[in-house]
This record gives C-alpha cells, sequence and structure tokens, in this order.
C-alpha cells in the first residue's frame, strides 16, 4: 500500500524530536534539505549575535577575553561537541577550519608513526581531504595510497606501510557510511593510526568515536551542527595520544603559557596544544550558541530519525518517481547511509534548480547527483513528501527543462 | 610653556580625521587605548550583522554564496586591505589567523628559496612568530638565527645562508619601527626574502609594501582594523612571486577550480592559491563592514596623527609624571614609534588596573610594561590629556596600590 500524505502527518505527530523544530528559524514556506552543506538557523542566533557584538566586543571591548570568557570559549564549545562524538571534552578542540586541523591531525599521526610512509585513503574522499594529505606528503615524504571506495579495498591496502588510514565517515556525493568500527579495527591490526573526517557525521549521526576506539578525528562547524556559514572546525585526539602529539602549525594558542610570551614553543598540556592562532570569535560564539540546540537530544533518537527520514524519501521516490528515470545514488540500507540520499538523474542540474524555484532546497553534485540532507532537528516527515510530490510534478511537467534552469551558478 | 587641557582640545578642533571618531560606538566615557590589542567596534556593525545572520544565512541559507555574494567575500576584504598596506588587490588574501598565514608564508618563502637554510628574526619578535618558525623548521629543516632587535644587529646577521628575513615591523611592546625599506634591500642585497608582519602596523601606520618591495607580509584583522575579535588576518605576496608560490596548507579553497570536486590539487592562480578551507564568514563579514571606515582615509594623515598624539602623550608624561618613577619605553623619535607608546613602572601592572577603574583602558606586558594605543581614527587629544593627568592623580593618591589591582587576571 502506497503511503499517503497522512502517513506523513502522522508520523511528524508521533515524533519525539518534532519539538526541535521549533529551535530553528526557517524561511516561511521552504522546505530545506541541504543542511549537510549549511546547517538552518537556530532561532536564538539574531539575539546572541547582537548580545556579542554590541555588547561584549562594543561595550566590553578588551576586559570581554575575561570578562566574557572568550579565552576559554574554544573549549567550552569543544565541551558541547564531544558528547556529539562519542568524546570526552579533554579529547576536543574547535578552532580553525576542517582542512586546517585535518593538517595537524595528518602531521601529528605521521610523527607518531614516524617508521611508516603511506597515507592511506578513497578516491572518493571528498576532494579537500585529498588536498590536504597532497600537501602534508610533500613535507613529509609520504606516499599517498588511493584506492576504490568500497570498504573490501580499503582493507586489502592496508598493510604494515601505512601509517594512517584517513577516511570520511560519510561520503559527501552518496551518503556511504563506513563501519568505522571495523576498518578502525584492521588498520589498528597493522598497526596504523586512523583518522575520521566526520563533516557529514557530526550531529546527525550516533557517532562513538571512543567507543571504536578511533585516533583522530575532525569535523566541520557549519553542517549539522548549524554553526553559521564557515563556522570554526573540530579536532579529536583519543587520550592517549595526547602526551606525545606535535602538530606543526605551533601558534601562540597552543602554547603551555600563551601570556608568558617567552620565546620557545612549549606546547599546552593535552588536548589545547591542537589549538594555533588567535580564533575568529564572532563565528565561534556563533557555533557555541548553535550547539545548545543539542542540549537534551539523545543521539541515538537522532539517527533513528535520520535514518527514517531517508528511507521514507527512497520510498516515496520508488513509488512515485518510477518513470522518470531517476536512480538512487545512495545505499538503499539505512544503517550503511548517512543522513542524506542522493538521487541521480542525466538532467539533475536543471531539476535541482526547479526544486529550489519551487521553494525546496538540495544541491547538485556532478555529473548527476540531487543531493538531498534529512536534518532531523528540523526535517519533517511531511517535508520529505512534499519533496517528492513536488517531484513529480516538475517531470510530468517538463517544467525542468528552462533556459533559468539549465545555466550552472558559481557555486552550486 | 607646559601644554593644557584647553590647547589639547583645539588640536581635536583642528584635527581633520577628528570625525571618524563618530563611525565607532565606544562605551560612554570610556578613554579606550588598546585599540592595538582589540581595535573598537565601527558603528555600522550591530546592523550588518544582523543582517548577515538573520537574513544572509537566516533567510537566504545555501543560496547566499551565491546571491550575499559569500563565494567572493574574501577577494572583496582583501581588496579594502590592500590599499591600506600599499599593494595591490591581487597580491593579497583575507583569511585564516595571522598565525596561519605566516606558516603559508614562510613555507612558500622557504620553497622559492630552497638552496638555503636559515630564518633570521629577532629575539623580541612577537611569540606566536617565533613558536610558527619553530614549527616551520622543524618541517623543513631550517635553522633559526635569533639576533638582537637593534636593526644593526639584524643587518650584520644577514649572509648568503640566510632564505628569510621574518620581522614584524612594529613591537609589540615597545611601538619599535623597524625601516622597512632599508632592511628589505638589506635582505634582498645578500639573496634573502623578507616576510613583514604587520600585526601592529596595518590601518595605524603608513605601509607602503610595493614601494619598499617586500616579498612576503601578514597581519592581524582585530587591532587597528576593527574587525573584531579574531578577525580573520590577510597575507601579502608580491606580484613577481605570485606564479611560483606553492603553501602546503593546500585546502579546497585555494584550488584552481573548487567545485570540480577534483583528486588533484591544482593552486589557483594567483593569490587566490593562499587560502585554505571554508572561511568564517561572520568574521569575515564583520571584518568587511569595518574596513569601509577606512574609505577616504589617508594613511599619511592618518600616521601624522599617530605619532602626534604618541609625542603629546610623551610629552604630557614628561612634564606631569616625572617624579613616579615612569621610564619610556618606545623610541621618542615618533619616526621610529608605531601607533603606541610604553611606559615601564615596576608596579606597571597594578597602575594599569587602577587606571582601567577609572575608565581608562590600556593593556599591560611583563615584566613592567604599560602599554598605550593610539588608534588614530577614534582616539583624541583630550583622551591624552585626561589619561596622563588620571596617571597623576593614581601615582599622587597612591590609589594603585590595593588588592584587587595587585591580583593578575587570566588574560592582561
Amino acid at each position: 500500500m502506497k503511503l499517503t500524505k497522512q502517513d506523513c502527518i502522522d508520523l511528524d505527530a508521533r515524533d519525539q524530536l518534532a519539538a526541535y523544530r521549533s529551535k530553528f528559524t526557517l524561511p516561511e514556506g521552504e522546505v530545506y534539505l541541504d543542511g549537510n552543506s549549511l546547517g538552518a538557523m537556530p532561532a536564538s542566533l539574531p539575539a546572541r549575535m547582537q548580545e556579542a557584538v554590541a555588547k561584549e566586543w562594543g561595550q566590553g571591548l578588551i576586559r570581554s577575553w575575561n570578562d566574557a570568557g572568550w579565552i576559554d570559549l574554544p573549549q567550552r564549545v569543544a565541551a558541547k561537541v564531544a558528547p556529539l562524538i562519542g568524546a570526552t571534552a579533554a579529547e576536543v578542540m574547535v578552532g580553525d577550519s576542517t582542512s586546517v586541523n585535518l593538517f595537524k591531525a595528518l602531521a601529528a599521526a605521521l610523527r607518531i608513526n614516524s617508521g611508516r610512509k603511506v597515507i592511506l585513503t578513497e578516491k572518493g574522499n571528498f576532494p579537500t581531504d585529498l588536498y590536504i594529505a597532497q600537501g602534508i606528503a610533500e613535507l613529509f615524504g609520504s606516499e599517498i595510497r588511493y584506492v576504490d571506495s568500497d570498504p573490501s579495498a580499503i582493507a586489502d591496502a592496508l598493510d604494515d606501510s601505512v601509517a594512517v588510514l584517513m577516511l570520511t565517515h560519510v561520503n559527501y556525493r552518496s551518503g556511504a557510511v563506513y563501519d568505522m568500527a571495523a576498518l578502525t579495527r584492521k588498520a589498528q591490526a597493522v598497526g596504523a593510526l586512523t583518522i575520521w573526517d566526520l563533516a557529514h557525521s557530526a550531529g546527525a549521526l550516533h557517532v562513538e568515536l571512543n567507543e571504536v576506539n578511533a585516533d583522530f578525528a575532525v569535523g566541520c562547524g557549519y553542517k549539522y551542527l548549524n554553526g553559521g556559514p564557515g563556522a570554526p572546525a573540530f579536532v579529536y585526539v583519543a587520550q592517549r595520544h595526547l602526551e606525545q602529539v606535535r602538530q606543526p602549525l605551533s601558534g601562540w594558542h597552543g602554547h603551555q603559557k600563551p601570556f608568558d610570551f617567552v620565546q620557545q614553543y612549549q606546547p599546552a598540556p593535552g588536548i589545547n596544544r591542537m589549538q594555533c592562532g588567535t580564533p575568529p570569535l564572532l563565528s565561534m560564539l556563533a557555533l557555541d550558541a548553535a550547539l545548545d540546540v543539542f542540549s537534551g537530544v539523545d543521539m541515538q533518537q537522532l539517527r533513528n530519525k535520520s535514518k527514517a527520514l531517508g528511507d521514507l524519501f527512497i520510498r516515496l521516490v520508488d513509488e512515485q518517481l518510477s518513470e522518470y528515470g531517476f536512480g538512487i545514488g545512495s545505499p538503499r540500507d539505512c544503517n550503511q547511509r548517512g543522513s542524506q540520499v542522493a538521487l541521480t538523474h542525466p538532467q539533475g542540474y536543471a531539476i535541482v534548480q526547479a526544486l529550489i524555484a519551487r521553494g525546496i532546497t538540495g544541491d547538485f553534485r556532478m555529473p548527476d547527483i540531487l543531493r538531498f540532507g534529512f536534518a532531523p532537528l528540523y526535517v519533517r516527515y511531511i517535508d520529505v513528501h512534499h519533496t517528492v510530490e513536488t517531484l513529480q510534478q516538475i517531470m510530468a511537467s517538463g517544467e525542468w527543462n528552462q533556459e533559468k534552469f539549465l545555466t550552472k551558478k558559481a557555486v552550486t
């Protein structure tokens, strides 16, 4: 029996996370399925930023480093990220971009495993991860081993030359999820360290870094964590590595005593050494406020809703779009899929533009992927229904086939 | 004849930059002499940030990368920084922290001058510059040669083993200014490249990078540029080096075609390759708005006021504080001094706290430095007078000698 609109309304009525949607401000009438690219704005943000700017900066000025607690803001934000990724606060630091943090983590891992030359990764990893590895490899004389995305290809390529296995947990295009526990175990069995990029996981999946014994991780503040455009990223270092970790971006905020102004760098104890320069406070204050939305959220429940939204989408696509040539570009098994679903279609770009014109925001990834992110805190089951219904109308009417939808924009 | 309060009021009345003060929001009744640490808030900021958060992020969401021009914001901000430092827009990039940008610049310079091993700097350089050089030296097998701050000691240490001369233009403690033209010429005469840190110069001094033929420079967005706490920093690469520059923080925003998502890093043409990851947009939008305050400012005129404020301060200290044991920790010649004046006093910390309690904000640097920054866009001559008069009262009454002023805070 086909799912009806009323079925979806009923699902929303029973959704125990439904109330969290009111903690976001979403444009009237828009269905926003791009929270995997830029998270929606928590409703508290305008007031918080006003306070940060007009009061803390404008009136507090330099005093706010002490009086508004700017000086330990990175630690406070990290402590809010930690429970979302199954880590302790002592293992997480926030600041810089994901790319910069990956650079630090890779350098640190290669120094720990200095007898080995190989960075193992997969060809479909997010490009900046590959680019940063290439930058690091040139400095460390490392070799990058690129294998197919298939987990068995990765497992086969693990040998005792591998210093680091660097993977993104959820693939940015397909949403395919690696089994973090299994691959970490396999990597560690050959003496390799692991670096997990949680860009598309943190805030949407049930991540347990400590439980799977992960070595390093990095992740993004502006996707499912809703920290605002270009929000600072995070880096995780397992407790057992903290005292030996050395990263080359040895700026003063990672110094043992930054305000002693001594000549010689001495890394701060523990995770603080992963900091570098003065963090972008306004952006970090936004992330700080955004993370409060997660207070009280059960990450397992969040993950369950994420799976259910994706399953619903795929089921509705199967039921309503079978005649229009779409493929499913993501795993059908929700346990192997992140919080997003990719459709494939030769006219994907124009179809996404036509959807956007109808108030439904997904995005497009070359060559033919329509990408839909389901942020469980603010996406409803009825939104999923409306999306597929609208896709059906766009395909049936051919309205995607217009010049204005076929012309590509700078960022897509 | 001693200078009177009325003399200072008259100086303000004749000041052609006086009107710029109204472009800032300063706390009622406060004299803020710490703009060299955190610049004051431009009055436009609360409204601009509200628009950035509630409208661009909250309503525009992912579309704002195109529709609000986020994607080329770094270039637009860089184009506003360029004229303040005597560079072209094609030579400046904005993003990351000063420390991270210095890392990029040092790596790039060492690669250009790869036959040489030595990074030459001075012992009194700002610590994060030294720490970053230490991090880089470990990666590149470089040797750091530390010499005394004296320009002749630096000149003497320049030989054909020096790859890079790395200096901060204005010393953060004393305010002493290096002759950028002369030292650049001397460095280049032995085949060394120069990296100038403009943290305490940009926005207060008349900097002419092109004219002095500087190779690289970095600088801070949150001091005299008033970009807000932890504002993104900038990096300058002279036109002649742009095509060969390679920096190891090879993130996707520095890629030739970031949205093609190809596997191999290809540096973007020109200065864009100095970018790394996604920049902290909210912080960068604040810097962008703050830079508009400089529109129409003649940097030579700004510099003249900066010198005059410092000269006035020193003259008043000489006239009014001679009996209290203060020393002048900065060059008396305004041409050799940045936009700040250091006093020295064994009880410096407590005296600064007592001043702050009286609504006059300077800061303290160990062991005995009272540091006063004169941001020419919003500091008045009468503020300088009031500061010295208040210092006199604090010393005469001994009010600095209280427990609450003697106890140190986390950030001082």
